[in-house]
């Protein structure tokens, strides 16, 4: 079902130098399928996160927020699939502990070194004594060149693996950035979690990889929704190994930062939009780009209001040009004092909305024509500023219902 | 698939002194169906109202507005199904004109003493020259018990006419209170519109009426959604005829205002349950309670992610007791500072989170049980103060994708 998304080979996945990566079949929620994965990474590597602004933190979260924060360098991580160990109080917490603990055993390390991430139904004891057993395999199976095997080794409802890979020379060394994802969303993510671990062999200083991670964030994960809602687990992480030969990226300022954004945003932005290509039901990928507002927030609040609404994406599902449901989406952003008489909108090459009301231009056999691509770009102008965005989404199917309705079955 | 929703006779509906009602077929958008209403008010009669807080006001809640805020007293309503008469531009404001016009000659007043409505499809040209044809029709028709007739003129994708009547002794008099409903929702209503008429012949001041609509929205129409979109048209309006014998309501401290209040809320409290009962596609109705909030901003806020979250409403569809989805959905309210480990979860009389964790004594089949009623309560404790309230809110099926992907087919 998944829109114009191809499922990634190993060989179009870069080795990271200092970067390795084991899976196996821990058996946590079904048996006979990959569901856990093991990361381990070479001295000196460096690490930055972003994770879930909801009150409910799952364990692993917990857990890393508090590494990252003790921890200047790091040697593994561990994701599981089939469970998120959220809202599973002090004994989640103690699960996550052990994971750690038998990771570093098997990595050589200290448990703090290691960063824990699960994945799958909130509210259920996670196994923890299967992560434990299977732990081993991933050891085993470590490989520098296996990038698109991990990614399928944290997919939950994921239909296809997502990777992504760039080289580009920074200072006139070539670096390397190689990325995996997993789920339907980040800040308003779908169903219980989006995951994203990209790599780069660049050598960045920790305060510096913590801006990168922020900002990279913000031009790619936080710019795909599938329904608004927002998991406990999201995470993703940006790991520096500083095995590539350049000097290390002590400022933001600097053109090798600049470079490097550029290459990891190029990593992080496809894996992004493969988030929302793979939504839940997904049958179309769409593009909502706001201009002309006041700010940053106000056309964020616009793209994210039609990219949300049930209307909107059922209507795209449909290919029906019921355009006054996007007119309705920007009209309920909430956007301060906005004049009404200002909004155009454009859907592909097609003009709807002049000056507030239907363009006089319009023609349903225009609209249902750029209704029908795969892919579709919604294209709104405010009329009250310099400010612009995009954000990505899918359609609402009936195939959205029955996954969710039968997810645990 | 109206969940536990029957469609009122018109003897159920007491007729409202004062109050005459009329409906005709204009074949707005379809023919052969009702799809034009009016209200014929005696002299003296009294109008305040509530309308939607979208961006995009179409163009009769402009109009309302004005005449509202020009006029002390109305003499009649029109309203028509079909067509929303939104993002019409000054064409639309001419159209609601002519409505207004020529209601007023067949009632014998001022157009300012006419209030337009309309519901439907957004962004298409009004037919109001059909409106104009078939007003006599209206006017022929006109009677004053005859509300439920008149609540299935008004319908969209409605399956069942709104209509509740009560009456109620204020100051040892007899007061009636009558109202019909339309839609899906209000200020996070459906599809094209919610609309809801109520009338009263106690007789009431019109700033004491202007709170009073305020306050009895609030403890109905504004405590009910379906999929957190607001529409265009979203309006409220209570009518106060001032036919009953009682003296004027002059004070909001009065015992008599008090009366009435309750009177109006135990009208628009089941018309408002009945909009989610009749959600589209809706084969549940939940209500969902917060309770130990700071204030009222925070319940609502926690009421609303749970009612709006479509994995909750997929999973009560489902009757799926994946409640880690409830426990997501607390956490996304943005109740800042939230220790989740004050908080508690029933479901129905199964107690599921316990102090931010999954209950000890919880079992699966008991969530399965709870979950297998028609209507089914979420009670949420957050622990941290006094505050508390309910929204009213229906599932997702697939019927909800069909009804919204087909609507204009």
């Amino acid at each position: 079902m998944a829109v114009n998304l191809k499922p990634p080979r190993n060989e179009d996945l870069h080795p990271v130098a200092g970067v390795e990566l084991g899976f196996a079949e821990a058996g946590i929620r079904k048996a006979n399928r990959r569901d856990l994965m093991l990361m381990r990474f070479a001295p000196g590597t460096r690490i930055a996160g972003v994770f879930t602004q909801n009150s409910f933190a799952a364990a692993p979260v917990q857990m890393c927020r508090q590494h990252l924060a003790a921890r200047a360098e790091l040697r593994g991580l561990v994701v599981n699939a089939g469970n998120a160990n959220c809202g599973t109080g002090e004994a989640g917490l103690r699960a996550a502990r052990v994971t750690c603990e038998a990771a570093a055993k098997l990595v050589g390390c200290t448990p703090e070194e290691i960063l824990p991430f699960s994945t799958g139904v909130i509210l259920e004891p996670l196994p923890v004594e299967r992560i434990e057993a299977a732990l081993p395999d991933c050891v085993a199976s470590l490989g520098a060149d296996c990038w698109a095997d991990a990614a399928t080794a944290i997919m939950t409802t994921d239909t296809v693996p997502k990777g992504a890979s760039v080289q580009s020379t920074i200072d006139g060394r070539t670096v390397t950035v190689t990325g995996i994802a997993k789920g339907v969303g980040m800040l308003q993510p779908n169903m219980a979690t989006m995951l994203a671990f990209v790599a780069t062999d660049a050598a960045v200083s920790r305060p510096v990889l913590d801006r990168l991670v922020r900002e990279v964030a913000d031009a790619s994960f936080n710019r795909v929704t599938v329904d608004g809602d927002t998991s406990t687990n999201d995470s993703f992480v940006l790991i520096a190994t500083g095995r590539a030969a350049g000097a290390e990226i002590t400022s933001a300022e600097s053109a090798a930062y600049s470079a490097l954004r550029d290459a990891v945003v190029a990593v992080a932005a496809p894996l992004a939009q493969a988030i929302a290509r793979d939504g839940e039901g997904a049958t179309k990928f769409i593009t909502v780009r706001v201009e002309g507002g006041r700010d940053e927030a106000e056309v964020l609040r616009v793209a994210r209001s039609i990219a949300n609404s049930p209307l909107v994406k059922t209507a795209f599902f449909a290919s029906d040009p019921n355009l006054g449901r996007l007119l309705m989406a920007i009209g309920n952003a909430g956007v301060t004092d906005l004049d009404t008489a200002g909004v155009n909108l454009w859907l592909g090459d097609v003009q709807v909305i002049d000056h507030g009301e239907r363009a006089a231009s319009y023609r349903e056999e225009d609209g249902a024509r750029v209704m029908q691509p795969e892919e579709i770009i919604v294209r709104v102008v405010l009329g009250r500023g310099n400010a612009s965005t995009a954000v990505w989404t899918c359609d609402y199917s009936y195939d959205y219902v029955k996954i969710n309705a039968e997810y645990r079955t």
